[in-house]
């Protein structure tokens, strides 16, 4: 075990570097310099290129202890690759600063970069820099620039009266996932042998949620034009769609695609994890009845029409259930800071 | 005043926002989209991009009541543009993520957002997005797209045996500056009717540097390949290239560019702010005589000439003074992390 304190920041780029390396990432021609000089060089080919920045700091984000730090390294740039894939983009350059303790150890930083490198190899994207400053609490910044060669990406600005509303995968599992590891202990689950098949599927979407990359390129090809991510809450997502575009939507929270066991396990809760749980990172889009019949046709993952755009009216976002009655909810999902 | 805690994250991003439609930036035709959506949107059409990431913490890099919140802003930003500079690139795209405490006054934030749109109003570059988080501790992250049309970029990495040594402007300066108020009391320095003549360029350089931004593409214009900042001291800089390059190099410590009053004010610490102190963000180069005799035709810049690169030896920098006397002097310059 080496601490921070006891290496160079040259020693330490240097061991990260290595993880990175033994990892497969495959770097791409585009990228002419990565990490070593003032600044990485890209030559960039695409017509388009989107950022995005994700901060995580610790005991705001997350609790050192209660995920693995390969699952951090994962998850902290999954929810930046989320943002690519909600402008129907693919990850090309990843810039990671890390505020690291004196007292952390190389080895959980390492175990970090192995998560990094793991999600890069799959989904793409190189890592080409950033920066190693020493903080009081360990933060990770990560910014990714994304590109497609179509004539435009996604936007939350597009949508109009008349589109339908759908999302992919299944919502509220992350926010049950948190819920799971906040009332019982975590490395039961974490923990092969006594791992339990319903719960599982819970923590997975938590701690190791997959970017939806491949659907975003899909949607776009499809014609549609308004997407957005599922990570501060389905109605917090939604309401940024209705804000940016300037319209209301009508949502049945009866066809919210949820995991099997959801509504068994939290009874009373499911509708809030679903409704303003965060985290989910699946893609929330609107678009035309042609356009998203297309997109059934050529999506491999589950894509679930949940409502519809409508003319802006007062109330921004009306719940029904599949007897049509109105369904009333006032928390809308994640504000980082207000506290009221 | 307002504290972070007292409004939501989508306030604070629309106050921020309007400081900086008020501090006159211009936008790029390459940037199409900027703040407010997953992601900010260019399209890129210059032949080389090269991306820089800095970050400075609270109670590490800058002590919260010793600088005023503009000058941290353009500070923050300087850093990061030093490195484009030192690239042979202009600024094109600037993501900030801050991390935020609860207890902040959002006045601060928005003075912060002043300074930055003050040095991206002068050297250009647009404010694209970023993140704000909650934090224990102040930081702010920040990674730069920067840019340019030749055939390459400067890099650390091409030095040769027989380039001479260049570096712009003075060095020592900042560090200086540094020393200088952890001695004396700055709240009398920065009163504009009590400002020391002597000691006001040295404050200057420490709290509101200047990036090379112009000179950074004069030297690439006149052939000259190789090049760095002095950010973490001159022969931390300087050993970088030597490192990068497989080279050895001499200087001559008495040719070293230093503000008049250095070595009067700091008769014996002189040298070790010049060898050691970083944050001047000046420019370190090397390049053949005809190159730089083209350079010294063009630059509006004061350069100057202090050594000359060397055959790879034991030795890495050797150090002489006027009459080639050697000088013994170990501490190379800032190592983050390691303490020892």
């Amino acid at each position: 075990m080496t601490l921070v304190s006891e290496i160079s920041e040259f020693e330490l780029i240097s061991r990260l570097e290595k993880v990175l390396k033994s990892s497969g990432t495959v770097t791409d021609a585009q990228i002419k310099l990565g990490i070593g000089d003032d600044a990485a060089v890209l030559t960039p080919q695409s017509k388009n290129q989107v950022i995005s920045s994700d901060a995580l700091v610790e005991n705001v984000h997350f609790i050192y202890d209660q995920i693995s730090m390969y699952n951090l390294g994962w998850k902290a740039l999954a929810s930046n690759y989320s943002d690519i894939a909600a402008m129907g983009c693919e990850p090309l350059a990843v810039s990671i600063t890390l505020g690291v303790k004196k007292n952390q150890k190389i080895e959980d930083l390492e175990n970090i970069y192995e998560g990094f490198g793991a999600i890069t190899s799959k989904y793409g994207g190189s890592i080409i820099g950033g920066d190693i400053v020493k903080s009081k609490e360990f933060f990770i910044s990560i910014s990714v620039i994304g590109q497609n060669n179509q004539t435009s990406t996604l936007m939350r600005s597009n949508a109009v009266p008349g589109d339908l509303i759908i999302v992919s995968g299944e919502i509220g599992s992350s926010a049950a996932g948190l819920k799971l590891i906040s009332d019982f202990d975590i490395s039961l689950y974490e923990n092969e042998s006594e791992k339990s098949s319903k719960f599982l599927p819970f923590l997975t979407s938590h701690f190791k949620p997959e970017p939806q990359i491949e659907l975003g390129g899909k949607i776009l090809d499809c014609g549609i034009t308004t997407c957005t991510d599922v990570s501060d809450g389905l109605l917090r997502d939604l309401s940024n769609i209705c804000d940016s575009s300037k319209v209301s939507a009508i949502v049945n929270v009866d066809k919210i695609p949820t995991d099997t066991n959801l509504k068994s396990i939290f009874p009373n809760e499911w509708i809030q994890l679903c409704l303003s749980g965060g985290e989910d990172y699946q893609l929330l889009f609107t678009g035309n009845h042609n356009n998203i019949k297309q997109l059934q046709e050529n999506a491999t993952s589950q894509i679930t029409i949940i409502g519809e755009i409508t003319k802006i009216s007062d109330t921004q976002i009306s719940l029904v259930d599949n007897s049509n009655n109105k369904i009333k909810f006032d928390h809308k999902g994640w504000d980082h800071f207000k506290e009221s």
